[in-house]
């Protein structure tokens, strides 16, 4: 199980790149999402929506108290990855995860951050790991770190049941219905 | 070489998103990146500071037409691929990309688009690459493209020259200064 927690998320600033997150959360093999900071309905539907197009059973919600959160988590056994430019390279740690989520009580929260962290992230979670030591994205550090994790065959499974297909094509959009809504 | 070109930025909707591209193109080993759309200078001027302080030679500037600027680089021997939810499986076509980016005049601009991207851009482009055909996030998909792409090596000494660097650690914030401004 890959829960994603969004933190600090604010209303107007954040509301594309939260949806990012979210989005990449679903299509990379998170089971759920967590909205922390400003509630934003508006964003919720719009993920909720996407999954019932595209498939799979991705969950998202609010949760107006992170620090409740994943205290709780962590005495229900998950374990607590927060990303962050300054943690330990992800390549050595997500052997030791991808152990961890192959079992089957295996549970992870991922923690994504927003501009400003509170310093109580980087001590509550299990280990600060980093998608590289650089600044870029939290968006793009969710995904690799997430296509890391999944392999592809567990991805594809968690991804069934949508109403829409892609055909790849090398030069244009080409969709098809696969079954009536 | 490779160039990231986004697309009909909107300097409002996209400041986000389009500086997390950059952001992203230069930390996962683009050489130069081109803004399309508005014309957004504290955008460029934003990219252009992290590239002092973090290192490394990204450039990063605006160009009014894409039509034009994709034509000419196409007949200057650059690969035009551009990333959609719409393309071809990008584990099969990066395995070619890599032998054309490895020869010495090997060059590919990676163009990513905004909500809506005009189907001449499909026409354009040798390749439409898909980082899985699933709604997620133009920041993600060139995240791991790149990331492909460009070898480990290559990454850091591209990345060569800034004045911090972190010191990667499980709890905490770590961060010196490499040399005097």
């Amino acid at each position: 199980m890959i829960c994603v927690l969004r933190l600090s998320h604010r209303k107007i600033r954040d509301q594309r790149v939260s949806t990012h997150v979210f989005l990449v959360a679903r299509a990379f093999g998170a089971d759920e999402g967590v909205l922390c900071g400003e509630l934003d309905k508006n964003l919720l539907d719009g993920i909720a929506k996407i999954t019932k197009v595209w498939g799979g059973n991705f969950k998202v919600r609010y949760e107006e108290n992170w620090r409740k959160f994943l205290i709780e988590r962590k005495k229900e056994g998950w374990k607590i990855v927060h990303l962050t430019m300054y943690g330990l390279d992800f390549e050595e740690e997500i052997k030791k995860l991808k152990n961890k989520i192959g079992k089957k009580d295996g549970k992870i929260v991922v923690v994504v951050g927003s501009q400003k962290v509170p310093p109580e992230v980087y001590q509550i979670a299990d280990i600060n790991i980093a998608v590289y030591n650089q600044p870029h994205s939290e968006v793009a550090a969710l995904a690799i770190f997430l296509d890391r994790l999944v392999d592809k065959k567990t991805l594809e499974k968690k991804l069934e049941g949508g109403v829409i297909k892609i055909i790849p094509d090398r030069c244009m959009k080409k969709v098809i219905r696969v079954k009536k809504d």
